[in-house]
């Protein structure tokens, strides 16, 4: 891995923390702001917080003497040389002699993450620090950053930029702004006259907003004085203000709020519509990639594990955004005990262990590994106290198992759960080694493989040749796509199980299709695995391009051809229920990055990879990737294939069944 | 039990919690006013805080319509007859309909204690209800006496009485104030004149008032008005004063705060110089009983477990407040995952177990025993981690093996260590009993078994017939009173071992002698158990006597009388590092009752009791013990022994030989 890419702050003194509570402090922040028709909403999940008392501990040695101020989140104490020497008055600084010195400062703060900053000459804080939270235990502690003093962690606060409306209407007795996209905003009013309430409701179209009864956001504001901001951003393209009493309203600015981040990628192609497609679903990822990666930034505005999963995948052809990842791993995986599964949810913590082994993959973080595994290993026990003689992970009576919106039914043996569930497995076997576990590694490895023989002896069924959703063996055993594409894509399959497994359920319409993005997602991609490009080039046609010939400025929790008018927004039975911008809507980012220019890491962080781009019926495709070590740039037509490899790491390059080598630096064609 | 005498609360709305995050919240509060010269010094263990969002539910069955109230701190989400079902607008109060209804309230509040009332018709928030942190598990939600609205848990305070100095000394530019007594109280200054810094200085003694540099306690106050009132309250008798540039002090009153709790018992006899000692302790006590029960007030001003260990079993001869056994049992046991020992000492987790023992003999208070079974299996999973094949619990090397203050050498197997890991895994198999959990128990009695058998095969010595401080086979093995006294205490040993012990060990005086209060407590119990009370008076007189004749107004950490003037208030090489108010000085109080008196239970909640005075030289003796259920009242003096029994169950009365049942209600008397 390529250290200067991941930490870019190495040198510089940063801002540190208990490992893990940054996120602790965030997640709950970012949690709490969730209100609907003005009641806060909070996660049905169980939710962490920070401690409130952190011992952080260096050794140094000095070859002169050093003042040092101490910057600090908290009550502070400082003992050098050993617990119980306090240095009683600092306020000019603490003085230490040349020599060798255990410093060791206590940071106290219930209320806001207790964070320490020094910056001395040949005495900084940064991640070469320990921090426990006095319970005998001491980490690697968390940093990021934050690199000046007067901007502490707990002053993390997204970008923001002030936006006008594209058009202003008077209806009835109210305004209605549009600001012309889907954003996530606080309000700027100005120009007001008089006193009184003003209703504000927000829309994602402009239905909802017109609708301050049902739509899903509203506030009132007692408006006193010309001009006035709202304090929490919320999703919204339109909004309604409605002025009572006294009040007229004036005008209003949008303060857009965003995580400042690029599109290190690129897609491009000859049909325009496939563009739009590919930058509308940029745009949709990056609404949804703030503080950590939301499922939607109207609903649930929460960090779901399900919906991360695919936005790491997502982030890793554009963003490539490695804290953000990290960010939300770290906040889905909470604080010991586990008393339950990611968002109660048991696939989701499966997905948690697998996006882990596509981190590494991706980024080739080793580190980050590290510093889960203690928690990783807490996790799994979890999991593991329900396996049984099998291998397989059992549920709880209050574990939910999702799988997907769909007519299945999942009591009893689910053969997505325990395919996921040997993946799982199978990374902890992989961050064991990495770990120099042995023990571990050869003990996570023997379940893997038990539990995988079993979902071939219990799941596989020679009748339908393929998966089954429970037991094969069962009367009423049913074949659904989700196991044998999650298998497919896992590597667990032999060529001819392959074959059988895209005949039998993937490509067979009396299968139970897979309606939701999120599951499509999958789908997409195991399509591709299985060379039906032009198949799914057709479908990103019809479904995203459906989206934006509604008007849509952000990609859907769902849609639906075949509904009509304001029907589009309705879902959970609620009018305007449904998210109209959601994270698992920017498929189209992988489907571009991964199977059209065709990049892939084939080692971690990308030491190894392929580039094997395809047409799907395009005139021509142009784009970028980009990885730890640089950008891997790709341009395909008819007539050849080029790649211009930024990375320092040799590729290959396949297509039409020619392969080459792509050395570091170089630009390599064929045709 | 009588449930009356502990819940004096049934029948009102009370408001709700998250079970132990009241002693959570609290703890944190009281463990960060500890300032050691101005600076912060938090405890040397790990501190937990409470849940941010807390769901409470209930299923009711409503006879006619209500309409309620939600009272709560923090922000609130009420969902009526299933998940999702939200009441937005709920200002004017929640409207029920007749007939059977489920309650789920959420409550998120990450700055201060979630915390839930409602006080309707039919409807009232009480320990009925139950409360999860929303981690798939729903307990029994925390209540107390908080019955008032507009007095939620949060606003938790010790009452407060002003009292005045007894005498004023102008010394140098300063002032001298003497309040009397020892107190922990915060200060109001009335009448300064000019403006200017006012440097405090707090002292136990005088001598510390008038050291502004080495005194332990002291602060500098910026006095721009004519008076001023300091924020913390701090342990003084002395408070010193230094104005600073244009500034002259005026008048100071001390604002006393304490826990509004009464002596329930009470403890007179022919002795003047007794009586004192008894009242010092109790005064020590009261000082030292407060949010939970403190070490000592100035100094650690923590939640000690060995300490409160002592504290509990006074409390039970004097204020019997179970609540704040309770408060200060949850706070010390802290929350899961169990990483460290209570404040890192491994016999503390043992005491803490004990505690639980004794907190069910004196209140008979089963519930709470159930409350606590969950968290006590994984503090014993946690003992359990480290035990052997002996099944003797082993020391992690972050661990603290105290025993006492003592030369001694605590390498490697520890008698007291096992003897009191035993008496943990009794507890835990008595405690599994009562809990219905007969796996538990059997678990637990089979490791107390295997411990307390190889207790006297490793450390039970042939050569001194007694326990030896460490393995008996060893070289260099050597007999300490520790593991005796408590094995005679907990009934651990024969008549014939019982002999050998007191003969060979506690009152051998090649023996090393005990000299801190705090194991001094336990030895002189133990003499008391062993009949030597002529002993312990002497004893009395001389080492708690000693302390009354230096000033004492509360008792000490620790007393030598060979010391000379200020050398007393001398400690861990501090000039004024010792407490001069201790809770384990108060242990003359279990001496009058337990030994003295003679009052102890011999059922849960004194359901079986006996009194056995003992007059150890005294021409009479009086007093009066509680219960759960009335006092026992005791007289004795050389011609008849006396018991009025307040209480519903029956006693006896044992005096010199004789033994006659006490009936309930009833005097009965002997001579």
């Amino acid at each position: 891995m390529l250290e200067s890419a991941l930490n870019p702050q190495a040198g510089k003194a940063q801002w540190i923390w208990y490992p893990g509570d940054f996120e602790m402090m965030l997640l709950l922040r970012v949690h709490s702001r969730r209100y609907e028709r003005g009641m806060q909403i909070t996660p049905c999940w169980h939710m962490d917080t920070f401690f409130p008392n952190i011992k952080f501990r260096r050794r140094f040695h000095l070859e002169k003497p050093v003042v040092f101020q101490v910057h600090a989140t908290g009550e502070v104490a400082v003992e050098v040389d050993g617990g119980g020497r306090y240095c009683y008055d600092y306020q000019d600084g603490v003085r230490l002699e040349p020599g060798s010195h255990d410093l060791c400062i206590t940071v106290f703060n219930p209320h806001e993450l207790p964070a320490l900053y020094i910056d001395a000459d040949g005495l900084q804080t940064n991640g070469a620090w320990e921090a426990s939270n006095v319970d005998s235990r001491w980490l690697p502690a968390g940093s990021w950053n934050f690199t000046s003093p007067s901007c502490p962690p707990s002053d993390f606060r997204l970008e923001m930029q002030p936006l006008q409306p594209v058009s202003v209407e008077k209806i009835g007795q109210g305004v209605l702004f549009d600001f012309g996209k889907e954003m996530m905003a606080s309000l700027k009013g100005e120009g007001f006259k008089g006193e009184g309430i003003l209703h504000i409701s927000y829309g994602e179209s402009r239905e909802e907003a017109l609708n301050y009864a049902e739509c899903e956001v509203r506030e009132d504001v007692k408006v006193t004085e010309d001009c006035f901001e709202t304090t929490l951003p919320r999703a919204f393209r339109f909004v309604f203000l409605a002025p009572e009493g006294g009040l007229s309203a004036g005008g209003l600015t949008a303060l857009y709020e965003y995580l400042p981040i690029e599109n290190k990628g690129s897609f491009e192609c000859s049909d325009d519509l496939l563009n739009r497609i590919y930058d509308t679903a940029v745009y949709t990822l990056h609404l949804n990639s703030r503080e950590f990666f939301f499922d939607g930034i109207k609903r649930d505005r929460w960090v779901w594990g399900g919906d991360a999963c695919q936005s790491y995948l997502l982030n890793y052809y554009s963003f490539f955004d490695s804290e953000l990842c990290k960010r939300t791993m770290r906040a889905l995986r909470g604080k010991d005990p586990v008393h339950q599964h990611h968002n109660t949810i048991q696939d989701y913590t499966c997905y948690w262990f697998i996006s882990l082994y596509d981190y590494y993959l991706y980024t080739g973080d080793a580190a980050f590994l590290r510093e889960v595994y203690r928690n990783a290993r807490t996790l799994m026990d979890f999991c593991l106290e329900t396996t049984d003689e099998r291998g397989f992970m059992n549920a709880r009576p209050e574990d939910w198992v999702f799988v997907d919106w769909a007519p299945i039914n999942n009591k009893g043996d689910v053969s997505l759960i325990q395919i996921l569930f040997a993946r799982s497995l199978e990374v902890m076997a992989l961050i064991a080694g990495l770990c120099g576990d042995e023990n571990g590694r050869a003990f996570y490895h023997s379940l893997w493989q038990k539990c995988l023989k079993n979902c071939f002896e219990i799941f596989w069924s020679a009748r339908y040749n393929c998966f089954t959703h429970g037991p094969a063996a069962a009367s009423d055993a049913v074949v659904t796509k989700y196991a044998n594409m999650f298998a497919l894509s896992f590597g667990y399959l032999s060529e001819e199980q392959k074959a059988a497994v895209i005949q039998n359920a993937l490509l067979n319409e009396t299968v139970l299709p897979i309606t939701t993005p999120y599951m499509r997602f999958y789908e997409l991609a195991a399509l591709c695995d299985a060379g039906c490009y032009e198949d799914v080039m057709g479908f990103l046609r019809e479904y995203w391009g459906g989206m934006l010939r509604l008007g849509a400025t952000s990609f859907w929790e769902a849609y639906d051809a075949a509904e009509q008018g304001a029907q589009h927004y309705a879902m959970y039975g609620r009018p305007f229920g449904k998210s109209l911008c959601h994270a698992w809507g920017a498929g189209p980012i992988l489907l571009a990055g991964k199977y059209f220019l065709g990049v892939r890491p084939e080692a971690p962080g990308y030491e190894k990879f392929t580039v094997s781009p395809h047409l799907a019926g395009l005139a021509y495709i142009r784009g970028s990737v980009p990885t730890p070590g640089g950008a891997i740039d790709v341009f395909c037509d008819g007539e050849k294939a080029e790649v211009v490899n930024h990375t320092p790491f040799e590729g290959a390059l396949e297509w039409k069944g020619q392969v080459v080598a792509v050395p570091p630096g170089q630009t390599v064609s064929l045709g």
